[in-house]
């Protein structure tokens, strides 16, 4: 990799930021995408509910969108990015972005930022070997896999409530657990009429179970019967970089925030996929990653 | 199928409907799914530009979302809707929507439109044999097919114009026909500038061509050696249902409005896919039919 100018430079190689690398390639643009596949939210995954592939490994999705990509001329490099720069208006190529990785410096006439979120961890005994036996960070991706049994949502703000009534329509009993709850009164009316067993002031001891999850046991002793654990701390967006480029971000402060084509408030930067908020799936990510890639492409030929 | 009630109707079975019935039936809800998927517009369709998925047939695409929408409770009929009848808001029943098909009359809390649009045709011979063969309705979807080759587009309103730009960055010549030009005078001068052939008054008899397109043959008796043909006369949303609900369009009065969750201006109607507007391409479908199924479910469970 001799060359650093680009057209497009996209980052991160999650599946918003491969679909934009395909409409974009495909309109015969020069396509930078930087970032890790492995470092993919679903890397990890196994997909049942993305349209239309039966069900299917994270890692064996993303390495074949990547040969999708490069197959239309799009090219990986897969270093993250410490640092963008604004174009300098005054300097001679006066529009494009100098962007920084660990080794590299490139420059690009346009931007897509498909970082995805981070999402928060609990951190107790059991979490990790037990993450995909029973330990999941997403109700809306595994809550249907918990029909009819025991579980509980781990979490104090209006996500994990939210979480815990969607379960109430899947699983036979739903725990809640928090050390506070930090959400409008009538929601937890509502959590009590649906009877969900609320554990208030209860703390997360340890998570317990070999081949699949067998119990949540709290720091008060207790041991919930659970066959299904949900964190459900909420998502943190990996916003420094867009701060220092003033882009603006959505009411809560965690999303970038986009029009319908996926501009940001920045000319010339876009932003698909988790990063700009839920519901953090993949078929939404590829769905705004296309639109992402078509208007960068719009922008740098200025059609 | 006796059950004449559901939590969700989604009328049209391509790849938004597929998309919104996986998402909300996996939410536990009563999901149904009219339409008919051999006329969504990718039933002929070869798709290379869909994340993460090499190049497959539509058909095949279809079936087997038809199928994971199945497994998790979605229920398929295959009849198109004839007439929406909006909550008789005095009834007993108060929010209930009534939709007619063909044969039969469902009820339902929400609907979640994906109608999909109908490309014009231009009606000449060869257009339908040829078609798949060099003729294409979708410089978006089929352009990168003729790197290098000679190409015609047909149409005389803006999407052409734009169409035959895109094309002059892979094709080797670009040929663009119309009896009149209904675009901005500078978007002309454009045209030209990037050495498209403007054949204005030119009407085509003729697509030639055996195993594949060789020729377009235009009424004044000139032929034009292209390889391609590209039809781009706009397209036409199916509007009318929408109409009579009182459901707001975009500016360009061809498809339905809606915000960033999918919801049209009625309560409890939301709309997903090509029927909402470009880019007319399978991700994006998906990507709001995701996010359609979900906002659907969250109404009807007003959580
Ligand atoms: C355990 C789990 C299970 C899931 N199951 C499902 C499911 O069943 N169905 C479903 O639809 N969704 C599921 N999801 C959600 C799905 O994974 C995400 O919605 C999807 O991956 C979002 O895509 P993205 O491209 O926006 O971000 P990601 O896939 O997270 O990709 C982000 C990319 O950005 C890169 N990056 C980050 N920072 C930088 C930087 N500074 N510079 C360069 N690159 C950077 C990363 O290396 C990575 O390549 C699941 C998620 C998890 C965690
Ligand atoms: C020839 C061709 C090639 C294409 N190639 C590509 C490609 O390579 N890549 C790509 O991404 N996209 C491609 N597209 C575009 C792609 O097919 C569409 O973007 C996609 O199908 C849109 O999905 P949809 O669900 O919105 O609508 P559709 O797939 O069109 O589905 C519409 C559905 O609505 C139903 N319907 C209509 N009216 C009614 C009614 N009154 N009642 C009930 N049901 C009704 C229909 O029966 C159908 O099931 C191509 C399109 C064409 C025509």
């Amino acid at each position: 990799m001799t060359e650093t100018n680009y057209d497009i430079i996209i980052l991160g190689a999650g599946p918003a930021g491969l679909q934009a690398a395909i409409h974009s390639a495909r309109k015969g643009l020069k396509v930078l995408i930087l970032g890790k596949n492995d470092k993919s939210s679903l890397w990890w995954a196994h997909i049942e509910n993305f349209c239309c592939t039966l069900e299917i490994s994270g890692e064996q999705i993303l390495k074949t969108g990547q040969q999708q990509a490069e197959s239309f001329g799009a090219l990986f490099f897969n270093e993250d990015v410490l640092k963008i720069v604004a174009p300098d208006l005054m300097s001679a190529d006066g529009n494009v972005f100098t962007i920084q990785t660990e080794t590299k410096v490139f420059k690009t006439k346009a931007i897509i930022i498909c970082t995805g979120t981070t999402r928060n961890k609990l951190g107790v005994p059991g979490e990790k070997d037990l993450f995909g036996k029973g330990v999941s960070y997403c109700v809306e991706c595994d809550g249907n896999f918990f029909r009819n049994e025991e579980v509980a949502v781990v979490g104090g703000e209006s996500a994990a409530a939210g979480g815990a009534l969607h379960l109430t329509h899947l699983a036979s009993k739903v725990h809640l657990v928090s050390k506070t709850f930090n959400f409008a009164p009538e929601l937890m009316e509502r959590l009590k009429n649906e009877n969900i067993i609320i554990h208030e002031g209860a703390e997360v001891e340890k998570i317990t179970g070999t081949s699949g999850v067998d119990g949540l046991v709290l720091k008060d002793g207790n041991k919930l019967d659970v066959t299904g654990v949900f964190i459900e701390l909420g998502a943190k967006g990996v916003m420094s970089l867009a701060a220092e480029l003033g882009i603006s971000l959505d009411d809560s402060m965690k999303f970038i925030e986009t029009d319908k084509q996926q501009r940001t408030n920045v000319p010339g930067i876009f932003a698909a996929g988790d990063i700009c908020g839920p519901p953090l799936q993949m078929a939404k990510a590829v769905g705004e990653g296309c639109v992402a890639g078509l208007s960068a492409a719009k922008f740098v030929r200025r059609t």
